[in-house]
């Protein structure tokens, strides 16, 4: 058996054996091996740095008294820097796994995306979550910045999670249980009897008994002390004291003691002291002359062949793989995308003749084929403008000056001068030949252009001089036929090997015994990159990967007579798809107990945590999942993996359900609301929770609601987003509302309450449903404005792709729920009374609020409103049309929908014209105020025309405006008759002032006939 | 090449090998590894726990910025704990060492004594530092106590001092040339670069930088945390707050900032809590059910053959060996005296009969030969003694009820009781013979007795219930002719296997390479017992191997033209004779440059760091050394480590001597005192010092002394002991006093000054001579008056072998002083006047003094000096005789020395006779008051005989009692006739009180007559 300490060694030995240096555990608390300065410091600045060290991660919120299966308050990380990343750091991870005796031909090991960032040292990172058949194991990241220090190299952080390897690898499901050592005498020593005794004293006292005072004190000693340390320019014991700080930080964290302001206040003195420590690291390493940093040894570019290729050469298929490691899922189409659409673009742009682009994808690769490239351009004439001919030649016909320059630049004589038409005037012109470039010289530029232009949302350096993107390149494959086309893009040098599935120990680059190739293979010609990539068990398309996914799921779970949901899970497929190269589906299953928990958490934990298929038997969830392993394993090995880490999970889940029902009142949790940072300036979430309550009153005072609805929202409010602070929550945030619902109902709330807590997190997509109830939905748009108003009142508006917030998501929450209002008391409400409530909110907390905050936030949710109605299909022109009505989406909503239905009627492109053309007529202060009544000197209308018109305005009935757009054009039909006669008859811009002005009135009052909030020009066009 | 992280790695791996866990450094700034929870809390109680773990061990006070070669503020310690002890510790260790790849058969591995306690955590224990090559390479303790707990089972604990171990193996001078690692692109990484700028920084922090009243505030609060932490009875979070609040006192300790008030209170502090610690963590393991404690397999003794022989069988030799773990030098010829009279003497009582005993001994083991050991006692008569025959029988002859229940218990009839004389009476009586015991009984007793018996004057257990002594038993050969004595003492059973020298690694038990037989061996029969040992190239004999060091030593430094001072250092060869067992003479040499050092520093380093033989060449040091190695090794090796080490000492010397000398003032050293503790209630030794000088200034006043030698012993006063706050004394405290003459004269001080500094410590030995000058004289009587009265002013007496402040030395030096001084103005002064100056001078300070604490420290002296005088020669009475006079040394002495030389002078038998006779006569109210006129009244004295007496009175000149004795003999021949005759004519006790009144006054005028200070009954039967 490989007991805890063997682990600790073999990593030790293996991380020595590729040239690290053995590192200490620090001698001060950490709360994670980055912050022993052996990471923190050490990946700053050019030196080198390998090194790999234990280090007992101290957590004290993590401590449970030893009691939950999984917690401990000190737990083992094995951490390893690599710096520079030295080019194959997932193969040398895949080693260490190996050296721990994992066997990697039995076991699903993937890299699931997950980006690390520690805003409070001002650091980040890409990478992943390595996944031992479903289980976390290592954090493998690029560290790109830290101390908010961009680093140069980019190192590699690999952090192992020693305890839950050892838990997997031993098959024991309480960290206790751990086989630590064997004694002397045979027996084996276990963590539990190791360790227990002090995870359960410090569990004491980091949850009861550290006197906060004295913690307190502490940490501002340390604060100050590492102030001082910086301004004496000693980084080590100044790097010491933040350590120091951040521990005492932490257990008064752990006690409970830290408020929203000083939390705030002690992440802010972090973060400075941090970047501080890491400037002047940098500096005194500078001073010492960076005694680590290695002579460079001056790196031979290989050189690349340029074959010859005859210009008339056969047309030959092109071949592009860029090799990669794990991309994120969404990331695999978005790029399949993106080259599809370079490749067509460039190779449009050039003379150069080809067949079909086929682009496909998977997490390790992206794959072109480019059929019948020829072997070069053709060649082509082209003119070379020179002077005009009218400046061409003097008066003797012979060459001017300027034609004369123009010939010995062009290097020809008079006779090659020829009369050209370009741009419309005539030129003198020569004609040249532009010479067909080679298909090695396009192909090459095309290929270095498209992969140095990759890009994602997120992207990394590693390293590579100039590359960035989403993860490490780390080869690439083009051929043109049995040629290599030569490409450099910065450190990347194109050859024919391809990487296929990993192999594993001992086994060779070649045919693995189940017949898949395996490891690094050279491709012969373009045409048979796709052969051998399919002959490694890859599927590289992702249609036919999603095919395998589904088609292997659905039978797994037929296997035991039940099945999957494809059409639900679409997006989670989508993702799967995206995760593996060789989907390997694997049934799974767990104990029945578990069942007893509500379904919405054992699927969440499947989809969210573990992407695992949920399996259903008679439409009810069973206690069977499907994973889908990458490539070559024993399924044995990966299902009894996969069982133990979801048997973990649920009982954890479990743990958290029973503990959070051992609180009998919702109410108690409340408290813990402070203690949840929402953002520095803006108080705890509790403090938040409390403005959504207060702005949701407000509304329903705006609408009037009262009774059982209001004592509903009332409470409600009261308890709003209670189970954030429940351990269910703080474990699965996406649990939000559904576990208050749950739990809320559990505690004595009324059904009405529960509902409420629950719909006021809705929607949550776009394809989630709004709140039902008026409580939900008050309280829904309460925490919607609240977030708006907040986020603006800071200046803080989303920018690209960056909305950390979710202010988008927010504000077509608000748009959703108005323009659903349809028919509640609701329908009346603003997008602008809401802000101005929720901004009125966060002035009286005292919080210095933007002046434009409500019309920026009010325009930014219009824009969103807009938006949606385009995706939905509306066309620009009618959502401009309804646009000054989108502050009352609501209404916006009936307007747009009644004017869409009545676009073909005759009467209302009449109604338009006629609005449109008094529109045009009035000057901009006779036009009619909203509200405002129209006033007409009706003495001064005399003609017949006027009177006709005034009569029928007259005969309109009051109202009409607010109605329905059927019985305005009822309605106004004899108004537009009389409007058309009023205008043949009559000039509006009378010379006699007072005439005029009754003219002007007459036609204002034909305006505001029609309902507000109507863009008529805009509609006038969207009826073309 | 072994770099240091392969060091470590081969240590851990070895130990583990061996059962120990892997433990990781404490995330607490620790001192040494001892105070990793896994050695001091898990050293306590029943639980076995065996342990292996590095730590980088933080000592503020030892921070060089880096620069020293061979100190630094962290240094690495390689801690292994094996509890219980394992029974063969040593060898584990010296695998160890192999495992490190040291060749043991190259190099010479020593165990020399050392025992370690650490008061501050009321822990100690004994052991030894290890040697490699002369360079102490680990700390190998048997754990007695920790926390104050008494330790059962015995835990060994290793501490290795890697960065030593290393510097040696790589052959380098500086810590940070060690190579720690090889970098992955071959390139050495070498300490300083890993950890140089720590090194620099963190000696930035605790020497200069570090905030004093921050960590003042870290010290307060971490022992308020701990304390509470006592309270709740959590000891891990008490034991870490405990490290914590350590640390921070070392960095204020490092900063000059902790006073001598602070320095007591802290270590009592300290010592309180971890005693607190130490027992709630043994209640706690004890309420968790000891988890880790194994059940005791019943542990089935082996049988002891105990064979049978013949009564009457042929005596035989019998052959005793008791192996053991390295003793200290002085314990090898105490044991073998021990043994030889415990042997001798236990013998004596028995009736076996035996030829010579001869006992010889070497560090590991004491054998006894006793030659031609009869196979039995013989049998033997007793007589069993009855009632008395006066009682025995009755009135008809018949046996009395006595006698007849004397013969029940006996079993015997009339006719076997005889009449015997016993004690002086006739009793009745039978005869029994009393069977002789075979020889293997009575000798198996007695070997018991002396085994278990076996005392040293510290003691240590180990894994023995029963047995203590200095260093562990380890092995029992016990043979009678060819036969095993059955003997059992405790856990150790006798047998006939013996243990010669240690094989080295792959080496079997046998004949060595070079002939000599090594491991472990069986001994046929007792007489070849001795033999073998010779065989195993082990020298029995002390006397022997003494032969063989110091022909060894001659024969080497002759080979260099060169001799050692053998008689110089007789001391110091016994203690080389026994530190080995086979002397093997290696000569070593040293750079030249060295020698421009005092000698003595060069010499001390020699004899008391490295008990290295001094060399000299015409008289003069030379730039040489022996070293004597145990037994078989390498003399290139041996030789090449030793100079590595002596090399580092003297440069360390050279350091220190130099770095002392940039001081420019000794004044400067003077505060350094302040921070050197003392004794916790009595101050700091600057505190101790100014005491001494004021003592002396005192003294000074009570003998006149005026002029330049009073400025001396001023100046003198203001440096006194200013050397133990240099960094020479530091290391080497045995210089004190020399250093201080040395700095004193190169720092502008006079020669005079200089002088007393050095005097004021003399003398260190009862071989020393005493101070040269006045001043020096009385800062010597200072230091010791003030020692002795702050003593005894505690209640701090001596016991037993127990003096761990030197008072009997302190005495003995007060009383050579002052009896030396004869002829100087010191002689009058009394001891009581000095220590009546040092109380009152304890007094001032507050320092609460008992009552009785002159009269005792008095009695203590005088008792000293008594002894002194005995061992000297002078006869029990004869120093009763002068007792009353030793408050005065001086005077006592000559005294002493004139009665002696009177002894056979009739004149002074006759006055002693008559003075004794006086004093019989003359009631206690009569005799004369010291510094008293005698009152007589003359006018009552009209007998002749009373007028004679008077008149021979009166014609003694004044002042003959403080004369000579010769001069008392002469002036007093008249009175002591006059005397006789008085005795003949008259009646002392008259009945006229005034008449009486005037006899008894003439008599006390007589007895005024000589000097004080005489017990003149005891010199009376001095005189016999």
């Amino acid at each position: 058996m490989l007991t805890m300490q063997d682990a600790l060694r073999r990593l030790s030995d293996y991380w020595t054996s590729k040239g690290c240096l053995t590192w200490q555990p620090f001698n001060t608390e950490v709360g994670a091996g980055t912050m022993n300065p052996a990471t923190v410091l050490r990946v700053l600045g050019p030196e080198p740095w390998d090194v790999a060290y234990v280090e007992p991660s101290v957590r004290p919120d993590d401590s449970r008294y030893g009691e939950n299966p999984n917690r401990l308050q000190t737990h083992t990380q094995f951490q390893v820097i690599l710096k520079p990343e030295p080019g194959d750091p997932q193969e040398l991870y895949l080693g260490s796994l190996e050296a721990l005796g994992i066997d990697l031909s039995k076991h699903d090991v993937r890299f699931v995306e997950d980006n690390w960032q520690q805003p409070a040292i001002g650091a980040w990172g890409l990478g992943w979550e390595v996944w031992l058949d479903g289980m976390e194991i290592t954090q493998f990241t690029y560290f790109q910045q830290v101390g908010g220090q961009n680093l140069d190299p980019i190192p590699v952080e690999l952090t192992y999670g020693v305890e839950r390897i050892l838990m997997a690898q031993q098959g024991v499901t309480h960290f206790k249980d751990i086989v630590y050592a064997i004694a002397a005498d045979g027996r084996p020593v276990t963590y539990g009897e190791a360790f227990g005794q002090q995870e359960y004293e410090m569990s004491r006292y980091y949850l009861d008994d550290a006197d906060v005072e004295a913690n307190r004190r502490l940490y501002e000693t340390y604060v100050g002390e590492a102030t001082r340390m910086v301004a004496e320019r000693l980084p080590v014991p100044a790097h010491s004291y933040i350590l120091k700080s951040s521990h005492a930080f932490n257990v008064l964290d752990a006690r409970g003691a830290i408020s929203t302001t000083e939390r705030a206040k002690a992440f802010a003195t972090m973060r400075r002291l941090m970047r501080d420590t890491a400037a002047l690291w940098i500096e005194r390493r500078e001073e010492l002359g960076f005694p680590l940093k290695r002579e460079e040894a001056a790196v031979e570019a290989p050189v690349v062949d340029a074959p010859e290729v005859a210009h008339d050469a056969q047309p030959q298929t092109l071949a592009l793989e860029i090799g990669v490691e794990e991309l994120p899922p969404h990331v695999v189409p978005q790029t399949v995308d993106a080259v599809r659409e370079a490749l067509t673009a460039k190779l449009a742009a050039t003379r150069l003749t080809h067949g079909s682009i086929t682009v496909e994808g998977t997490p390790r690769r992206i794959v072109a084929v480019v059929e019948d490239v020829a072997a070069s351009e053709p060649d082509a004439e082209q003119l070379r403008k020179g002077p005009k001919w009218s400046a061409a030649f003097d008066a003797e016909g012979n060459p001017s000056k300027a034609l004369q320059g123009f010939m010995r630049g062009q290097g020809v004589t008079a006779d090659q001068v020829v009369k050209a038409e370009i741009g419309g005037n005539e030129h003198a012109a020569v004609k040249a030949t532009l010479e067909g470039r080679g298909v090695l010289e396009v192909v090459g530029g095309i290929v270095a252009e498209v992969v140095s232009g990759l890009r994602a949302e997120k992207n990394m350096r590693w390293n590579d001089a100039d590359l960035s993107f989403s993860r490490a390149i780390r080869w690439l494959v083009v051929l043109w036929g049995d040629v290599v086309v030569p490409v450099r893009v910065s450190g990347l040098t194109s050859g024919r090997t391809t990487y296929l599935q990993r192999p594993v120990a001992g086994e060779e680059s070649g045919r693995r015994a189940d017949g898949a190739l395996v490891g690094h293979l050279d491709v012969a010609s373009a045409g048979e990159l796709l052969s051998t990539i399919e002959a490694g068990a890859i599927t590289l398309s992702s249609a036919e990967r999603r095919a395998q996914v589904e088609e292997r799921a659905t039978a797994l779970a037929e296997s035991v007579g039940c099945t999957v949901d494809l059409e639900g899970e679409s997006a989670l497929v989508d993702e799967i798809t995206n995760l593996v190269e060789d989907p390997h589906g694997v049934l799974g299953h767990f104990d029945e107990r578990y069942l007893g928990l509500p379904d919405k958490i054992l699927t969440t934990v499947m989809r969210k945590h573990q992407r695992y298929l949920p399996v259903y038997r008679d439409g009810k969830l069973a206690a069977h999942f499907v994973t889908m392993a990458n490539g070559l394993c024993d399924d044995e090995t990966v299902r009894a993996g996969n069982e133990s880490v979801i048997r973990a999970r649920y009982e954890d889940a479990l743990f958290f359900w029973n503990s959070d029902l051992e609180t009998k009142q919702a109410d108690e949790f409340v408290p813990g609301l402070d203690k949840l940072t929402f953002e520095e300036r803006l108080g705890s979430v509790g403090v938040r929770a409390r403005r959504i309550a207060d702005v949701a009153e407000k509304l329903a005072d705006r609408v009037g609601l009262v009774g059982h609805e209001r004592a509903t929202l009332t409470r409600a409010g009261q308890l709003a987003k209670f189970d954030l602070a429940t351990q269910m929550v703080v474990e699965m945030s996406s649990l939000a509302g559904f576990i208050a619902r749950e739990y809320a109902v559990r505690m004595g709330e009324t059904q009405a309450v529960a509902d409420a807590l629950f719909e006021m997190e809705q929607p949550h997509t776009s394809a989630d449903p709004v709140p039902a109830s008026t409580p939900g939905a008050l309280l829904a748009l309460g925490d919607r404005f609240d977030l708006l108003a907040a986020m603006f009142a800071l200046g803080a508006k989303p920018t690209g792709s960056s909305d950390p917030f979710g202010l988008r998501r927010a504000a077509l929450g608000v748009v959703r729920i108005l323009r659903e209002a349809a028919g509640t008391p609701l329908e009346t409400l603003t997008i602008r009374e809401g802000l101005t409530d929720a901004v009125a909110r966060l002035a009286e907390q005292g919080i210095d609020v933007a002046p434009d905050a409500v019309d920026s936030a009010l325009e930014f949710t219009i824009g969103r409103f807009a938006q949606l109605l385009r995706d939905e299909g509306t066309s620009a022109d009618l959502v401009a049309a309804i646009l000054p009505a989108a502050d009352t989406p609501g209404y916006a909503a009936r307007l747009l929908n009644e004017l869409t239905g009545a676009q073909d009627d005759q009467r209302l492109r009449d109604l338009v014209a006629t609005l449109v053309r008094i529109t045009r007529i009035l000057p901009a202060e006779a036009l009619p105020q909203a509200g405002a009544d129209v006033a007409v000197d009706e003495s001064k209308l005399t003609e017949p025309a006027e009177v006709s018109l005034r009569d029928a305005v007259a005969s309109v009935p009051a109202g009409t405006a607010d109605g329905s757009v059927a019985g305005l054009l009822d309605a106004t039909a004899p108004v537009v008759a009389a409007a058309a006669r009023f205008f043949d008859d009559i000039l509006v811009n009378a010379e006699d002032p007072e005439v005029r002005a009754a003219r002007q009135g007459l036609l204002a009052s034909v305006l505001a006939l029609a309902p507000a909030g109507v863009d008529w020009k805009s509609l006038d066009v969207a009826l073309g």
